[in-house]
């Protein structure tokens, strides 16, 4: 009936280990027009009808253009940020540990099996946004849906600092924490550049002989800065929120390393050796332009046979799952982070 | 800096909930050239480079067209199972069982943990291609990998029979297996339309007062066949095999559906009650049609507390991952399914 297709089907199926095709030919995909899915909250179907990122392909050129455009964000994130430490009733104090800024944040109540327990949040924003109280949305999200103490980490970025800055100043304060905390009761977790800390700063306690934390949160981890990942390309213009990898995030995270080698584990952790690694989830969205980032850590985690989970969300474009609390999609990922970070801490 | 962005972004951030818009936008996305991903085996990348199924839009139109097509698919895969029955050595025996067609797939040894263990794999094809032989490539996988017995269903299909055919087909080979293994002991795989059906017997299972299986395996399951979910358009034209939700395998769920609702869970198990249903793996692609199908149901399955893993692998289109077991990453698929069902299933 159809000779071409079983052809095909019979070559797919049998034949690719055997006979290599000389060129491998990519895959041309029309203009579509992508509908907004139906199937997830109407809150979240707004973040998906959003256009995309004003400005992703014009990121600053100097230093001081980037430290406006940071400072820009920064100033209005704060009233949204202000709005939910209200709705969540999270309390925030601003500190400093062994030099590095940090904010505490803690719940109304904490259940009596977190009590001894502490996670380190390290917040995303491409390795050059997101500073002071922009910093806090998902140390706040995580504190009040799991009722934990977090220390949110406000480290060092560009031009004030760079590589490995950001690496160091959390690890400053994962080993203060160690002084008070075992290490099994330390949970760290991140979104983005955060997601990549979190596994960066696993790596280094490795190097440098510090135990492992009780268990990781990497949400939609920069885990490969080398721009390599198969939905760079896919979600390309799909995902709305880093639209492409030749954007505004790929160009922040350039600004960070400073000339330092992208392949470098400490700035791509994909490329790292994960053995001894503690139990990790990790979050991500279909429309996310990292979610092979994301997927090629979890199954690198399996593959060595580390208890690593995966949660994807439907329509989500990088990050959503940490935006809004308002969002049922966002309460559902941070309900799911908080339960794998109970079952996993010590008590 | 970007004001035009600071102002995009504080919407995204907060208002969203608020200010609903009134339309939803879709997103417009330019034609692209999708370069084959490097960071999968080469095999791998052979299938990912291969040109969209040929004769994707042109599906049979008659049952006549059909059974040929199914026959003409049969006839090609038949030397290529006998090549993987050769590589995997595993024995495979005809049968039937109180009326139905089965195949008894055994491997060359059986662990002692899995000798009082039962696997009932129901092959994919869109509930209407893949009878006899060209049913058994993931029987035959997971029987050598995981060093399981398993009992191969031939369900019937259209022409000869439609919906609920398939299902009352392996809903009777559960019920003879019963009789002679415990229901924590038996476990369910499928991939495709067989991903659907093992959620389909779990939703029967549990209507008709019956134990549910100790685990299920379902590969990238056709768990929604009203069309919706969003990687229905994220990778159209990007998958190679299912290619579009407007295709043969829509075709030909409709061909097996008969008239009968789409949106009853029976043929669309997202829709159903999945309270009760044992530890499910859930395995796919990121270039998968199904993409969204299979997150939506581990997200069900999550939010009822289910202990349900879900492996997303990179840069494939629809169930890839049990096409050839020459393929390093197919290995891998099934060990991780193999090991899910190793420790989940009453030894």
């Amino acid at each position: 009936m159809h000779p071409k297709a079983i052809l095909i089907a019979a070559v797919l199926l049998a034949a690719a280990p055997v006979a290599f095709a000389q060129t491998l030919a990519p895959r041309d995909v029309p203009a579509r027009s992508l509908p907004v899915p139906t199937d997830v909250s109407p809150q979240l179907q707004q973040l998906i009808a959003a256009p995309l990122r004003t400005g992703w392909n014009t990121p600053p050129t100097t230093p001081e253009g980037w430290k406006q455009y940071a400072e820009s964000i920064r100033a209005a994130a704060v009233p949204n940020v202000h709005a939910m430490q209200e709705r969540l009733q999270v309390k925030v104090e601003p500190g400093v540990i062994d030099g590095v800024r940090i904010y505490t944040v803690t719940p109304k109540t904490i259940p009596a099996a977190n009590r001894g327990r502490l996670l380190l949040q390290i917040h995303g924003g491409c390795y050059v946004l997101n500073p002071a109280e922009a910093a806090l949305p998902e140390a706040m999200l995580i504190a009040a849906i799991g009722g934990f103490k977090v220390i949110a980490v406000d480290y060092r970025m560009p031009p004030e600092a760079y590589f490995p800055a950001a690496l160091d100043d959390s690890m400053t304060v994962y080993k203060a924490a160690l002084k008070k905390t075992e290490a099994k009761r330390i949970g760290f977790i991140g979104t983005s550049a955060g997601g990549a800390l979190v596994l960066e700063m696993a790596l280094k306690a490795k190097q440098d002989h510090l135990p492992m934390p009780g268990a990781i949160a990497s949400g939609t981890p920069m885990s490969d800065a080398t721009k390599t990942g198969d939905s760079f390309q896919t979600n390309a213009m799909v995902d709305n929120v880093l639209v492409s990898p030749d954007g505004f995030c790929d160009a922040a995270a350039a600004f960070y390393a400073n000339g330092h080698d992208m392949h470098d584990p400490l700035i791509s952790p994909v490329y790292g050796d994960m053995h001894g690694f503690p139990p990790t989830i990790l979050t991500t969205g279909t429309r996310d332009l990292l979610l092979s980032n994301t997927v090629r850590v979890h199954r690198k985690l399996r593959n060595l046979g580390i208890d690593a989970s995966l949660q994807v969300y439907e329509g989500q474009s990088h990050a959503y799952f940490g935006r809004d609390d308002r969002i049922p999609e966002v309460r559902e990922a941070y309900t799911e982070i908080a339960g794998f970070l109970a079952s996993h801490l010590k008590k």
